[in-house]
């Protein structure tokens, strides 16, 4: 089925349904490519296949078969195929081409990882997670690393290098992960620290006291305090219902000197229902101001990302202002967690508000602790009950987190919609699997090349012209005003901007042509030009689905050219 | 009843309600004054009397009686009063403040008019209408100035100085006036013309040649088009309801070359209704996500303000694509015109969007085309079924345009706070009255000050600083997007940060720094500088309940004092 061809098809306007492209439709080996007939503009537009959530064919019209493309980051291609015939093929090819079932099938994988040697091995080397633990002073006489988890023996979703109190010997640290449902570990120290861990083996009366002693140890690991709070990032009801299965939550009264809250934060399915309907909220064609509103409010989305900031505001308020240590966990350690926690994280501290920061904090506490990519974000066709939307929600919440603190983030919304999109593209390696362990099993580091260094060789589409690196006035650390008031759509992600809107510039590209007058983008610029022409993105074209004109009159383009095309503008790691 | 005084006040954070201030409560003949005990800090907050909307006594506690004051401008004070007695003083004492029977009560009214002659003339001279009809190109050729209102007989409500087709004979003019509710004029030209009027006097088959005639003038004063828009901004079912009392809209029958268009905006009891619902919303007090969306969607208010801005577009799109003139009416002429026409006004002309150019519209479009002032913003105790939030729906469409164009407008956020303040603030005269012909009858400008060169003097602390004036991209046009995923509860105005939040420095403040930086500002505050020290309003308080601190420790706070400090932070126009 590749290398179908699909002649005299329409590309409808969704917002304007009598305004329609005509043009050819490809379909190759890792795009959908529409290039419109007209030869004053030839736009072309590009859906690439791991982008792809589904396929619609409504009823067969007098005027041909539709084929509804629903992208995994929420947008919608339709279109209009005069054969019946041929709108079946190519609904059919899709289905097969966006699911594949194996990891060799994906983007990142079918290429020949020796074509950029050496530009691959430096790109797996752009982030130092090492580097990071050192700038927060571990270890130190406190905290040292443990080499309990080298070969992934004691858990094997988290990483080989963990941090553990001084004060915990190797006894107390095994037997407290033999009590966790997964290993306990701690991805966030300043004097007080944030350690992460799974939901304990407590059921209704069993207790380990090799776990009581190591979360005795890291109170002990904060000198001064007294108390450290355990944070259980489920509603109160969940936790409890896990007991029956021998799982549950710490008993106050076993551990000295622990205080228990409960978040609140909805597990996966009930996440992944609600993304379903604002994303149907947003695509809807004439809504009415009563359809809007009472679809975001039924929806239940922005209750959750207020539970998950409310979650950080938890911790970072904890840590900062009572100098207190909090040991956060959900039920496995991998969702929940590692949203509270990247979130607090974002909260205190203003390296993570940079691009590299956020890299790292996404390397650091998803990546390397076990989030699970491509369960969650679907990578592969597998169970459709582990797909959530979990790491859309943390990166939703730097988001509303930008809009209330405009100067606070190095980096505009472009690039939160950038990483939106590479989370699912698996145009890199990343996300691929399940777990550090996975990845270094399949050897994604020999064989594909890593997102981070593309992402800041675009850095200048991506800086927020309005960050003020100073924090003097907030000692760097955010407090956002969590009121409903203070939440909205995220209209950039649900709701972009159709096509047929009149080209506008926007705020941010205007914002950085202030910038530039004074200059202070200089520097930066120069940089970016002594890179060959064309990065991996094109500025303030929609991700996911490129849109392009190009001034190429009467000629008619070729497949060959249009894959040149694609080298430039969207695989520059592809030789 | 006046300057009572009450010891052992409670001032309630509404966010914290254990947190409370303990001082002291003093009522002026012009403010409710209230002083914190504390020597360290000793805070003051002011409430205008001419600000409260309505003082609440809930049941009395034990620890004292509660009063909950409402300010017009969505603000809530809340206080407990130890001894019942006192409350119910205050209460009485409020309520009759707060509600004058004549004009002469108002504030504006009460001061020496001569004290500041000088300065009190050259503040109404401040505006030049004149020279905006000039800058828009009228008189003409094709549009001249007519003296038939110039002692207000033709129409009463409308300004004595009027534009009319050249081609439209006085016969036309006295005629066409006759069969409208109210006359008809014309506020805005660019090669096609706006013109504004009321309903016509059609009822169910009455016709006149005279208005005919008018219209197809002003058809003809566009050369090139063949048709006008007619323009009736409320729902169809209403323009039909009118015609059983002889009123109604243009019969297309009667009329050569019109089109007749229907854009529905709600009738002032339904805003009103709205309003409070949505000013409800804000003073909520731990609302959940669930709670404010379902809030904001039934007060119906999101939705009024999307038809305002939709009717302000229609006519822009119609003027500035099409090149047709549009005649635009409601029932009388001074209401929802006014809000369609400015609206329009703002998306076509950059002046508008800038702070003297917003003064000038509301000058002409609402002060000097007979809104109601008096009326529809309570400035007299009088029939509560005519107060409606008009203008506070324009100024919101122009802040809902100003988030989707933050380059836009030369203003920020406060300025629009501000000048809704001073609707109905009485602090000056602008707004007295509901016509030009009734302020020209009390002798305002005798008798009181301006607001506007006031708001000039303050001009830097309500400077946008992302203003861009050049608008080469876009022909200086605004084209809104107005699904309703573009629009926001306003914040700003129904639920402002209350005392409790840690202080913060806004976005504005700190990109003020930005611009500040780069030297923009220099030769703006230069000018500043060399006003004598103290504006009206202070950076960063909030207008209508102001509080402030003052180092001012061991030092007995007494009413002279606070007096002064009055007039030098809030009315300084007054000696």
């Amino acid at each position: 089925f590749l290398n179908e061809t699909v002649e005299n098809v329409r590309l409808i306007d969704r917002t304007a349904p009598r305004k329609a492209m005509v043009g050819t439709l490809y379909l190759s080996a890792t795009h959908t490519i529409f290039v419109e007939n007209n030869p004053e503009t030839r736009r072309e537009t590009w859906v690439l296949h791991s982008m792809v959530a589904s396929v619609e064919r409504p009823p067969t019209t007098p005027s041909g078969s539709h084929l509804v493309v629903h992208t995994k980051n929420f947008q919608v291609v339709q279109l209009l195929i005069p054969q019946e015939r041929d709108a079946m093929d190519v609904q059919a090819s899709l289905a097969r081409l966006s699911r594949p079932e194996k990891y060799s099938e994906l983007y990142c994988l079918s290429i020949n990882p020796n074509a950029n040697k050496e530009e691959r091995e430096e790109s797996w080397s752009f982030l130092d997670l090492q580097a990071d633990y050192r700038r927060m002073g571990v270890p130190n006489n406190l905290w040292v690393s443990t080499p309990a988890n080298s070969e992934y023996r004691v858990c094997d979703t988290y990483p080989s290098e963990l941090f553990v109190p001084k004060s915990a010997t190797p006894p107390v640290i095994v037997g407290s992960s033999k009590f966790r449902s997964r290993g306990p570990s701690d991805p966030f120290f300043s004097q007080a620290a944030i350690c992460r861990c799974s939901q304990p083996l407590s059921g209704f009366s069993a207790r380990s006291q090799e776990d009581e002693q190591m979360l005795e140890a890291i109170m002990k690991s904060n000198p001064g305090s007294d108390y450290i709070y355990v944070v259980d990032t489920r509603p109160k009801l969940n936790a409890m219902a896990n007991r029956a299965a021998g799982k549950g939550y710490e008993n106050e009264d076993h551990y000295a000197n622990i205080k228990l809250q409960f978040i609140g934060i909805e597990n996966i399915h009930v996440m992944r229902n609600s993304q379903q309907k604002i994303s149907d909220v947003g695509e809807l064609k004439t809504p009415s101001m009563g359809d809007f509103l009472w679809g975001l409010e039924s929806s239940g989305w922005l209750k959750h990302i207020k539970a998950v900031l409310d979650a950080g505001v938890f911790i970072a308020k904890a840590v900062a202002e009572e100098g207190i240590s909090v040991v956060v966990h959900c039920s496995d350690g991998w969702d929940r967690t590692a949203q509270a926690c990247s979130v607090a994280s974002v909260l205190l501290e203003p390296y993570y508000r940079t691009m590299k920061g956020l890299m790292l904090l996404i390397e650091r506490d998803w990546v390397s602790f076990g989030h699970k990519f491509s369960h969650r974000y679907n990578h592969l066709e597998g169970d459709p009950k582990e797909v959530s939307p979990v790491i859309d929600q943390f990166l939703e919440c730097v988001w509303q987190l930008s809009e209330q603190f405009p100067c606070a983030f190095e980096f505009n919304e472009r690039f939160l919609v950038q990483l939106h999109r590479h989370v699912y593209s698996c145009q890199y390696g990343n996300f691929l699997g399940n777990s550090q362990k996975e990845r270094r099993d399949m050897g994604l580091r020999e064989r594909t090349h890593s997102l981070w260094p593309q992402l800041w060789k675009d850095r200048a589409q991506y800086a927020n012209p309005l960050y003020r690196a100073d924090h003097t006035q907030t000692q760097g650390i955010l407090r956002p005003n969590t009121t409903p008031y203070c939440f909205k759509m995220w209209k950039g992600m649900y709701n972009r901007v159709e096509k047929s809107s009149p080209p506008r510039q926007t705020p941010t590209d205007l914002l950085t042509a202030v910038r530039e007058e004074t200059q202070q983008l200089e520097e930066e610029l120069t940089n970016h030009q002594e890179v060959a022409p064309g990065g991996t993105a094109q500025p303030g074209t929609k991700q996911g689905i490129q849109t392009r004109s190009r001034n190429a009159p009467n000629e008619r383009c070729s497949l060959r050219p249009i894959y040149k095309f694609i080298n430039v503008s969207l695989l520059i790691t592809i030789n």
